[in-house]
């Protein structure tokens, strides 16, 4: 005995989502069935399309946006210097804090080769012809201090090398293995007081 | 500075899930728009789509289905003995193992007064009904041994009471393959009033 195939169908695609198994993916069906209203689902789904339709990635540093260009790259005071962060979540960590006055630049991954994941696959070409044509002359690296991570920072230091940019990383402020995201504002402060050139 | 709004609409959705707190929501939203193409989250937002719109609960039973009875109440072989089991998840689990030869009454949870659920809240009212219009002399309680589920258990047991109907719970006990020194107090306790001779 099996669920109904559209049932089967929703189980596996909330299992697509990372550290969703097929049990929680089978309770979040289970729960949209039982406990949502025809109107609460329907208003999931018309989020989703919603989302889909609204949502790009601003042409110029890769952050989600729903306008042209997104709030920070379409603020002109904002200083000529470039961080380079993994995801769109790493920008709204550094914006809260409210510290770091200048540009970013959303990767949308690092590279790893295990994974199958090269640097013509995460947003990197649009970072050095930004730099090329802005006449960028810092950058701060501030990827996960994972294997992949320090991957991308080495491979994108090592594209710079013949130029005149100076790269930065952020400090070790931020505890190893430890998720952006997650580091209270301290700590964030810490490691942007910390930056150095590598 | 925030997502744009459609985006912190979506994370809101999945919030509402259980077990997913905000920032498994943010994680969650993030992945959508960064790692899925278009394509697949639409085919997600389809997925719920259709499954509102196929899948009902069994007029009879409760358990979801996308006929106009379930499988298991349209069996006519089925024995007149009914399980009655929280969710539709159970029902599942029982026939995967296939020893149960009888049918199943999905309550959709239990009774909670601290939580706002009364009897009145799940499927009780089909189930007594059923149990007189079917003359069924047997039934098998399963349901969690949680403080709601013994609640349920009493409230259904009380009902009936007058009734001719034998009220069966399932054993509790020790759980197969289970070491007896990292059983809790309650599990041992239970386990030991369900002795059988051998």
């Amino acid at each position: 005995m099996k669920y109904p195939e559209s049932v089967e169908k929703l189980i596996q695609c909330f299992e697509a989502f990372p550290g969703i198994g097929i049990k929680s993916a089978e309770r979040m069906a289970i729960f949209m069935l039982s406990k949502m209203s025809k109107e609460e689902a329907l208003g999931f789904s018309k989020a989703i399309e919603e989302v889909v339709l609204d949502i790009k990635k601003c042409p110029k540093c890769g952050l989600f946006t729903d306008q042209d260009l997104c709030e920070v790259c379409s603020d002109d005071t904002r200083q000529k210097t470039i961080m380079i962060v993994e995801n769109s979540k790493d920008v709204l960590a550094f914006e809260k804090v409210g510290i770091y006055k200048g540009q970013y630049h959303v990767l949308d991954g690092c590279i790893s080769p295990l994974n199958g994941v090269g640097p013509d696959d995460i947003n990197l070409e649009s970072l050095f012809s930004r730099i090329k044509k802005d006449m960028i002359t810092e950058i701060i690296l501030a990827l996960p201090s994972t294997i992949s991570g320090e991957m991308t920072a080495l491979y994108i230091k090592k594209m710079l090398e013949k130029s005149a940019v100076k790269v930065f990383r952020i400090g070790y402020g931020l505890p190893v293995g430890a998720d952006i995201e997650y580091a209270d504002e301290i700590t964030l402060t810490k490691a942007l007081e910390g930056k150095r050139e590598i």
